[in-house]
């Protein structure tokens, strides 16, 4: 019967949060995933990194069971139940409200995979939780407000539930409700913006870390300053500047509050190291680059890892590509150096080079994904782009 | 005659500040070297790093000249003009009260060496102005409180004018007369505590920064907090953990305070990296050491660049050393691996190895100078010690 067998699959995009904290440790509650101050965030294009998800429900399923990237793993952790928890709990309400089409007692199964390049150390929990909850409540008719339930799967996952520029509005209550996901402008919004993930080799990982985040706000007093004192500013600047297109402004916030979070992750007791040579090197490179053209046409951003985000306007691309390509020669057989977005070749003066005088760092970077911001989760409509087969497991190509 | 022709030669220690604010770049005044906040060092020992000075003067001298390590150097440099003017300003003002055998239109000639290994990247200036202004107050029988005056040459000399734990009370007054040193405990009052400092390897230098450190005031907004509001609890907390030998409050403080110094560098724009991936691992490896042990035995602090300073306890040394050995293999044919002071052989247990667990990195430190607290200046009796010849001239062996 129709109402015996539902599915329904989406993607979503991997999110760069623009480090008004987005620091998914800081968080004032653990269980309930409350972060202690607001936070910024772009979605990024489906084109180039993606999560798909299949949810299906049927009376012939035994148990909740998932599979993430071809592997089948652990239903019972936490997060996961909290958001089927939470999803069914939506889904009962709308039952009891006057929907008798769903039978609650029917079990999921779900299948999830990403396209992210493996190895990459790019964080796949935000897209891979904010897919789940948007194709759960596909299957559940659940409707509304999500992204308070995607934020107890992942806290950065709520700004995943928007595309373009999102904020992660903390909220006040202890119960949560208010720490939801706001879209700020579209992705439609500054076509222009060109986003640059620039993958640090994995031979040059950071020296391992003795410690998680969740002990920076026990232990960093300027992380508590931060949070207080500095962050609420920031936000309403960097949304100030988003609004009216001011790359220079908009940029010059991320560096610094990008630069700050790491800060507050050396503050930490034991530190916490996510900038590596390659990181350091990164930002030296984008800051000599700007003082070069007397202008700030190139930012960067580092989440929990020494990959950089850059952000970076259209005209721009292509030089600085050779910037980066000149600076960090790759392997000369190690594949494509560029993927996503095409970007022309240009060339490279020799005043730019000795402007920015550092010492080429070789394979310091495997390669770059170019891409821009991009919608929220998408339905996918292609029946064969489905991961569950009818017979409710994952197909033979995942 | 006896007037006419004096020489007086010292010696003084390269000091280790303890960070709890030793940042000569965050001055409130930069004339007068006037720093945000109070800070603590220790005077480490002349035996191992030592700075020797020697300043004549005679009716015969056309001008004033200075030689540092065999070269002759600009006299005029602003901050030696600073201290001169100074001293002789005191020594006027002692003839005016009735001492005449001094003719103040006489030039000097100022020697200096230092013995610290050549590309260490040690901070000599604190050491060179301390020793300065101590030999040339002797030349110009100049008596009494002289630390002001060595600040005025390198914020940190004013620290080096004292032996053993010294803290440089930043003062409030406009004109620094209140900014001066003062000892916290004589180099006698701790005998078991050693210091290793860990040169790190010129091959991975950090990379370039593209700002200095007095862009941090202005800059950055931790670095403000820091000052204001976390700095003067420290000081209290460290001094007395320092009073009552307690090495667990001790080592934690120096490393909170280190991390937090490097924090509010990264939180500058454009940021400012003194460490560098031997750093990290250094910070890391102390770390799981302390955790092995279930007790804090280690701390290191790091200074405006990337070589640690390690305090440890006498008894914790020979282990250590082996577990730094390891970590960090130093080049088969490259020399000594530890100067200084000697360190007993010790025997590394496979459990602390792989309680550690890091990825050896080798050659990240070249070498270990292992040393301890030292006096302050002293007096250089020796006449055959003395740089300068009868002629007044740096001898043939500088």
């Amino acid at each position: 019967t129709a109402s015996s067998k539902r599915l329904a699959s989406s993607d979503c995009s991997y999110e760069v949060c623009m480090k008004l904290f987005c620091f998914s440790g800081g968080k004032r509650d653990e269980e309930l995933i409350l972060p202690i101050n607001s936070s910024l965030s772009v979605t990024l294009h489906q084109d180039q990194l993606k999560t798909t998800t299949t949810v299906a429900t049927s009376r012939s399923f035994q148990e909740d069971r998932i599979w993430l990237n071809g592997k089948e793993e652990d239903i019972t952790h936490p997060r996961l139940q909290s958001c089927l928890r939470e999803i069914r709990r939506l889904a009962r309400k709308r039952r009891n409200d006057g929907d008798p089409s769903l039978d609650l007692s029917h079990k999921v199964h779900i299948c999830s995979v990403n396209n992210f390049p493996t190895a990459a150390g790019l964080a796949s929990s935000a897209a891979g939780f904010a897919c789940l909850v948007y194709t759960l409540a596909r299957v559940f008719a659940v409707e509304g407000e999500l992204s308070g339930i995607a934020r107890q799967g992942s806290g950065s996952a709520c700004r995943s539930m928007y595309g373009g520029f999102v904020q992660w509005i903390m909220g006040q209550k202890d119960d949560g409700k208010d720490s939801i996901a706001q879209q700020v402008e579209p992705e439609t919004h500054w076509p222009e913006l060109r986003i640059l993930v620039l993958v640090a080799s994995a031979e040059r990982k950071p020296v391992g870390s003795t410690s998680g985040m969740q002990t920076s706000v026990q232990t960093s007093c300027l992380l508590k300053h931060r949070a207080e004192s500095v962050v609420p500013g920031r936000m309403v600047e960097m949304i100030e500047a988003l609004r009216r297109k001011d790359f220079a402004a908009f940029a010059e916030l991320t560096m610094k509050d990008s630069n700050q979070f790491h800060a507050t992750c050396l503050d930490t007791y034991p530190p916490i190291f996510y900038l590596n040579s390659v990181s350091q090197q990164v930002i030296n490179l984008v800051h000599r680059y700007n003082r070069h053209y007397g202008e700030t046409r190139v930012t960067y951003t580092f989440d929990a890892g020494p990959n950089a985000v850059i952000f970076i306007l259209q005209q721009h691309v292509p030089e600085f590509v050779r910037v980066v390509q000149h600076f960090f020669p790759p392997e000369t057989n190690g594949g494509q150096f560029i993927k996503g977005l095409p970007v022309k070749s240009a060339s490279l003066s020799e005043e730019l080079k000795r402007a920015i005088g550092l010492e080429p760092m070789p394979k310091g970077i495997s390669y770059v994904i170019s891409t821009k911001a991009g919608p929220g989760p998408r339905i996918v409509e292609d029946p064969a782009q489905h991961l569950l087969g009818s017979d409710g497991l994952p197909k033979e190509t995942v």
